[in-house]
């Protein structure tokens, strides 16, 4: 790569190189300053190359390397020389820079925190300098494979015969899911357009358009409260398929995401992604999303602990038990930490049973008024725990009782380091259900969206049994993280009916919120579905951490400020005034 | 590409595959009922093949075959068998499917209009139903056209070392440049976002950050009065490099032009592309972008036609002809139209001279009244003009003369078919003004941006005649249209300040509205540059089009609507409320 002001990039330089005269330019990292040499590390996006300045050789120019501070833009000019000490740990290590000619480009203030893998500078100073904070290797990596992950994914794709089709961002406000971002019309004074949360309507639109394979790395708003972690604004890889069934989309991109791990990670995969019911998923691990890196399933002890005095597990729906490995020797402060940490609010459980298998045979549980040795010996062989081990017990209606196991099973296997970084343990979650009930309207929910088909064999319980029904509904769970989801969509105008009868529309409601796209599926909709990707999460999987914010280049913060550039902000009245807006802050009285 | 429906698509049958058993799906095309036969074509993204259907073979299928409508959605299973009379103009124009099943999977509405390739649609009633009208083959391929162009883009780009980098779409509105679209937010009651223009401040604090070479494809906003073929959302490609000189850049991405129109056109170019100087293209053919496929160059006439006694001559500051190779036999009504076109007040001329030079070698012109024959062949000589040939002369200030002439000239050349769309010819037109003069503020404006370099060796003239600095900025035309401009930035904060000050800012204005950029150059910003192409303009001109809307999936009308979703549209009175506005419509009184 040659450029007007550089020969080379500060990564290139070997023993090879050795004679040749080089220009390099770059930051400076830092110097070293030994009294009768300086050396100065000059930095890029490629590299680190040490800069050599000697005071015999030419002094003035050893004394001008002097007066460069941290991240001053230069240009060096010399001659490659092998080092006296070597820097193993650098691809550059083996050479350095005899510099003959050293010209500052730009002169740099001191940054507010420093530009090293691991800086003194906090979060919100980061978050404020961003384009320093870039400059730090981790997220320089980040963006790089992000860049890496979208270019594959772009490639593998378009090898299978997709195409990726730009959909608008303009594009108009619905009522039903999350809240929208509306833009006004100035052209369309009191109209509106809505950012879209996420392609559907037009993607299943150029299915009937005969489009067959449609991808889009799109970017997607939602105007949500922000929990930790959630952006307004976040990248999906949406993808649709027509004349597929189920099958064919899982298989397509279980591909997508075995290139990625291998192109980008080169991790291989034996065999298929194992399935799991979302039943099944629920019922041992308490989660649509579990981590299968480990085990510590669910073991039901209801007909081991009921109708023997313990008036909590008897009158509860189900009574659960998991094994924490080599627990037994919990103290009593960790016990109590743990029955704090699931009474929690965000947990909500009532209260944690423990029985520790005591590696003299013997067992002691929180719950021995009502239960013989004998009795924690049964549970003991039900949940396969051995001496040594400690079983914790949670009981009560059965899916909130799941779900703080669930929970519980995560926060275990944290404390456990049971959630290798190094396994990859991808899993399809299957057949969620088409419905949900909502106590608070009363009435039925799509659990997808309402375009998305009811499992065949299901049919016949649309009426009898409608919360019972199973859809044509896949999430991609890795590593417990929720990476992509979809489903097949109806297409049969009958179906779509029922489904809208279920879910307590009129005809003439459904005809007003989803008229556009039924009207368009009535000129010729071929059987179709999709899936869509978070590409933010995706990413984060791919680079071992849990936070988005980092694989982003310039996130928002959990008040959906952007704190760089400070925005949002007010606008000129005069502005306004062209959109026909007012803006009218109404005090709320608490 | 074997899925649940299907065997093979309809785009891939040939004569190797007689005996095959298949199934196809697709949308039916159009039928031929012979009576004892009837013929269904059967088409999807990849083709259109004939269906057989038999009354002595199978009367009841063939009964059925007989009810699908146009748009019907089918499955046809069957064997692939030579065709009797085969059509050498479908690929698999030579076999033909014995059909033993046909599923209908979807009956269809008579769509509005014809889906071939000349439709019967006319411009709205398309619009309307967009989703059908990408049914046909020209939008479909000018689809898969922009798919490939972007690939290809990612792939080149990616190749040279560029890394993409999604920019933020929720920013801060500035008062500089063309309206913003802004986005109320419901979290900051009273305060707004904008979408972007483009990433311009983003793509530069990514060089602030050291990534040397970025590039994104990316949706642009702009709220601005449309003109025809404008659209309010638009995507481009955005790119910037860091410590380059302009050689570099225009280099690298003349790489990428030609990389495009081999790996998308098979079209290779000679050696580089051609270089003009903005002033140069100005005087030769009064247009920044001229299109060099013709000659039809300006000669200055001054010399030979002043100080003759025709006052409109005389008291103009330039007289321009061009010469219209053999249309001397121009007729009377001919000539007078040409002359009404350059008196239309999109053009704005005062008028039309000619000057017919004729096979007999006589001249005639409009100005005989003031001008010899011995005159008008001098004027010939001048301009090149033979017998046969015929002068047109426009007159007046500089700058509108020649932007009149190069309107009329590119008029003449499409009226004379000179425009061949099988040539391509690229030009860059190089070394713009740094400012241009506005006559209604009275002071100077950048051309560009603010933040465009001026050229070094101008740096001079930077106080003692500002409007003819040249600024190291940079277009590039293809066939007269500009598919992409940019520009060195400066990143020298004393060249910054004296631009600042030649805008007509105070230090506290420049601080105001550019205050965030300049700030962080201080931080260590490296030369840079960069360049953005229009991406919709840039598929259109490889589709040989003049209009981008068809290289848009769903773009907008020219009042900014969505004509298919119906949008902009009125929102909630309760979702108005959330964010905090009133919309306050003022009837205009005219």
């Amino acid at each position: 790569m040659i450029t007007g002001y550089r020969t080379h990039n500060n990564g290139e330089l070997r023993m090879a190189h050795i004679g040749t005269e080089v220009s390099l330019v770059g930051w400076v990292q830092n110097s070293n300053d030994l009294g009768g040499m300086n050396f100065v590390n000059i930095r890029d996006r490629y590299g680190i190359t040490q800069l050599a300045f000697n005071m015999d050789a030419n002094a003035s120019l050893c004394e001008a390397s002097r007066k460069l501070g941290r991240e001053f833009v230069i240009q060096a000019k010399g001659k490659v020389a092998e080092r006296s000490s070597k820097n193993k740990k650098n691809p550059t290590g083996d050479i350095e820079i005899i510099v003959s000619e050293l010209n500052i480009l730009k002169e740099a203030k001191l940054p507010p925190f420093t530009i090293e893998d691991d800086t003194d500078g906090g979060e919100e100073l980061r978050m404020q300098y961003r384009f320093l904070d870039l400059r730090r290797n981790p997220l320089k990596n980040n963006l790089l494979l992000r860049h890496q992950m979208g270019l594959e994914t772009r490639k593998y794709l378009s090898d299978q015969s997709f195409i990726e089709v730009e959909t608008p961002y303009l594009i108009k406000s619905t009522p039903e899911g999350a809240r929208d971002f509306v833009v006004p019309s100035r052209m369309n004074p009191g109209e509106f357009y809505a950012l879209p949360q996420s392609p559907q309507t037009f993607k299943q639109l150029l299915m009937v358009s005969g489009y067959d394979r449609y991808f889009q790395i799109v970017k997607c708003f939602r105007d949500e409260d922000l929990r930790a972690d959630r952006q307004p604004e976040f990248t999906q890889i949406d993808c649709e398929m027509a004349f597929v069934e189920q099958e064919d989309i899982i298989m397509t991109f279980e591909g997508l995401i075995k290139h990625l791990f291998k192109s980008v990670m080169n991790v291989d995969f034996d065999g298929d992604f194992p399935r799991i019911d979302y039943a099944e998923a629920m019922a041992r691990y308490g989660s649509d999303k579990p981590d299968i890196r480990f085990g510590m399933e669910f073991n039901n002890l209801n007909a081991l602990t009921q109708n023997k005095g313990f008036q909590v597990f008897d009158n509860a729906e189900i009574v659960i038990g998991i094994v924490a490995k080599g627990c037994a020797n919990y103290s009593r402060k960790q016990l109590d930490a743990l029955t704090e940490w699931v009474k929690r609010p965000q947990i909500g459980a009532q209260g944690l049973v423990y029985v520790k298998a005591n590696e003299d045979g013997t067992y002691k549980s929180s719950v021995d008024k009502f239960y013989s040795e004998d009795d924690l010996k049964e549970w003991a062989n039900q949940t396969g725990a051995v001496a040594g081990d400690l079983i914790l017990v949670l009981s009560g209606a059965l899916e909130k009782t799941r779900k703080q196991m669930g929970e519980l099973r995560i926060h275990m296997a944290n404390e456990l380091e049971l959630r290798d970084p190094k396994v990859i343990k991808p899993l399809w979650v299957m057949d969620f259900p088409l419905l949900e009930f909502d106590e608070e309207s009363g009435r039925y929910h799509a659990m997808h969206h309402p375009f998305t088909s009811p499992k065949k064999e299901d049919f016949d319980k649309l009426d009898s049994d409608p919360g019972n029904v199973r859809a044509n509904a896949y999430d991609l769970a890795i590593n417990g993280v929720e990476v992509g989801g979809g489903s097949i969509r109806i297409h049969d105008s009958a179906i779509q009916s029922r489904m809208f009868d279920l879910l307590g529309f009129t005809k003439e409601e459904a005809q007003a919120q989803f008229g556009f796209l039924m009207n368009a599926f009535e000129y010729g909709a071929p059987p179709h579905g999709g899936i869509a990707f978070g590409f933010d999460r995706l990413c984060s999987l791919f680079g071992g951490q849990d936070s988005i914010r980092d694989f982003i280049a310039f996130p928002k913060n959990n008040r959906g400020r952007d704190m760089m550039i400070d925005a949002p902000a007010t606008i000129d009245t005069a502005q306004l005034k062209e959109l026909s807006l007012d803006v009218k802050i109404v005090a709320e009285t608490k």
